[in-house]
């Protein structure tokens, strides 16, 4: 019984969504699918390879991921097979795997060629549904990778926005607005010499300044804008009990210092 | 192991959809159950006989599927189930299953009369639980449709915008308007004598034009208005990397017509 | 085979609620997982309660359920295991469990602290992934409870907007919204003596009023204020083909009486 995830920018509750999963039950009716998420915004590449990058590695070994934003649908991009980190991954070759794939550098790579694993019928604008769902539910009934196209050379990469550190001074930017509004910074732990809680920490993003690095949100009042390390091993700035996005006016790309004097 | 697929209004996550899937498993705990969409806008039984046409033929043969777009639940309007095109149905008769009907006449077509295979306690406003979803369940724990009630005679049917041809014209309209905000419309590609692709075509909608049907939305620069024939065969019209039914004010109903010189 | 259901108010959609999903198939492959609903509003634990009271029941015997509306993550509020009902609970302390908990007091209460089933990482931030989803999915497995941590004396309990009734006059409150704008109070059709249908009734909220309580919606012409005993068995008012709680202006905590003269 093998594991599908499905990553998306259709929108939650898109009957295209719909019919990727009638494809994949139709080859193989044991399948467990699992929406990783259908939000991502519109042809997002960055966002989704973020999202792909720190939610795959929860899932069971050998779990199939399927990964479709995908604005160049129908022109010669390829569309690939990638074994990293013990895990299966489908998708354009557009970046999407990048992230994933700094830490976890493929062990297998293949362009998926092999078109009695796709559909019949393949259209121009819907991949996901005519190769990639096929070729997932394919790879869950142990069609091995090898059968599905010829070796692929290497991964598309893109470029992340990076983090500057010297030694009273580190500098990165917001990554990812999560769900609540909390402000998720490629800052990790490590580059803040692995201090979870800092009390001498000056965290500057835009014109809003806070001062320490603390547990949880719950250790300060209401309004409050806390700096802390999320769930993902980032610094995060969030405002308690709001939706600090919302509320400060920072999106992606904000550039965030932390300093001490 | 049975597939039950849900489609309602309810909004995804709805707690409504969450009790249908426990009265689901509660009778039958292997029944695999895909959310095909819950976001039809409220009541609107034509949106939804669209979706389940072109979504469901997707799943394996004798998936069972659930719609409960219901404006007139309580009323005496009928619940039937259909057997269509291999697959089986449950709905009520108004018009929900008219669209797939059209193309695969019912082979079977009960309607639900026999409370055994209901909840104990029936609601006036919630048939979707109360009596859809466990019908459900016990087809896919093998009750046989017989069973579910008396032959109902015919179903519902509503009248849908139809295409006009002549030589050197086709007007038809859009029908549906996608989560990319791409308005597909009711032209199917055999009503373009079966061309995928024409550089000789325009297409007009609204005060809107455009020239040729391309392959793929990636052939033209962002921002172009471009025509082509979508995944599931229908001619689609997309403002490349943005939302045409918000950028150009388009919606269901807008006039499109296709002309040859 | 056991099923997991989550409720969370991380939104539909969030990767947080995929990376649980992750954690639990990584345990217990074999799980069915039920998404109660992810879009409580942010850390509104009463909004939760009132919908585990309303969905759980419906689940079968033995059903985990895992909610993580969870504002205190971090501090030293409890997570506990509650046995009520025949089903099986997991979720801060702080309220989530107590509106179920009235009808069904605790037959099993334990505080989780036996760190042997949580993930070996645990951030101060995201204890749903890190605590609840790995303890459910043991549970699943078969892990008897007494081995998560020590008994636990008692529920947080909130306190919940009373219904007043004399013998001619019942006076109650919006409870909920439900997604198609309908006005769900805490007035049971218990407390209107039973009577499913009154024509001799007014039902007064706000500035509006409506006189009988009706089986249905469908018994009125659009846009008439209704009233009539919901599928829960709870007192509603509704507006036909409408949305009550926008077109009225109307939310949670509004009066509501119901008169008789």
């Amino acid at each position: 019984m093998s594991i599908i995830t499905l990553t998306t920018d259709f929108g939650t509750g898109s009957p295209y969504v719909a019919a990727m999963k009638g494809v994949i039950l139709s080859i193989d009716p044991a399948a467990t699918i699992v929406d990783l998420t259908h939000d991502v915004p519109a042809q997002d590449v960055r966002y989704a390879a973020v999202v792909l990058d720190s939610v795959c590695p929860r899932f069971p070994k050998d779990t199939i991921h399927v990964a479709v934003v995908d604005p160049g649908v129908g022109t010669d991009r390829a569309i690939v097979y990638a074994r990293m980190g013990g895990q299966q991954f489908i998708a354009p070759d557009n970046g999407l795997l990048s992230r994933l794939a700094e830490r976890n550098p493929p062990e297998q790579l293949i362009r998926l060629t092999e078109r009695e694993f796709w559909l019949p019928e393949v259209s121009h604008t819907f991949h996901g549904r005519d190769i990639m769902a096929p070729v997932a539910a394919h790879l869950a009934c142990g069609v091995p990778p090898e059968r599905l196209g010829a070796p692929h050379p290497q991964l598309v990469t893109i470029s992340w926005l990076t983090v500057h550190r010297d030694q009273r001074r580190v500098e990165g930017a917001v990554e990812q607005v999560d769900s609540f509004g909390n402000l998720v910074t490629n800052i990790s732990v490590d580059m803040l010499a692995g201090r979870p809680t800092d009390e001498r920490a000056c965290i500057i993003c835009n014109i809003y300044e806070t001062f320490g690095i603390y547990r949880t949100y719950a250790e300060q009042p209401p309004g409050t804008l806390v700096a802390l390390i999320g769930s993902s091993g980032q610094l995060e700035l969030a405002v308690v009990g709001d939706n600090a996005a919302r509320r400060l006016g920072i999106d992606v790309g904000a550039l965030v210092i932390v300093a001490w004097e």
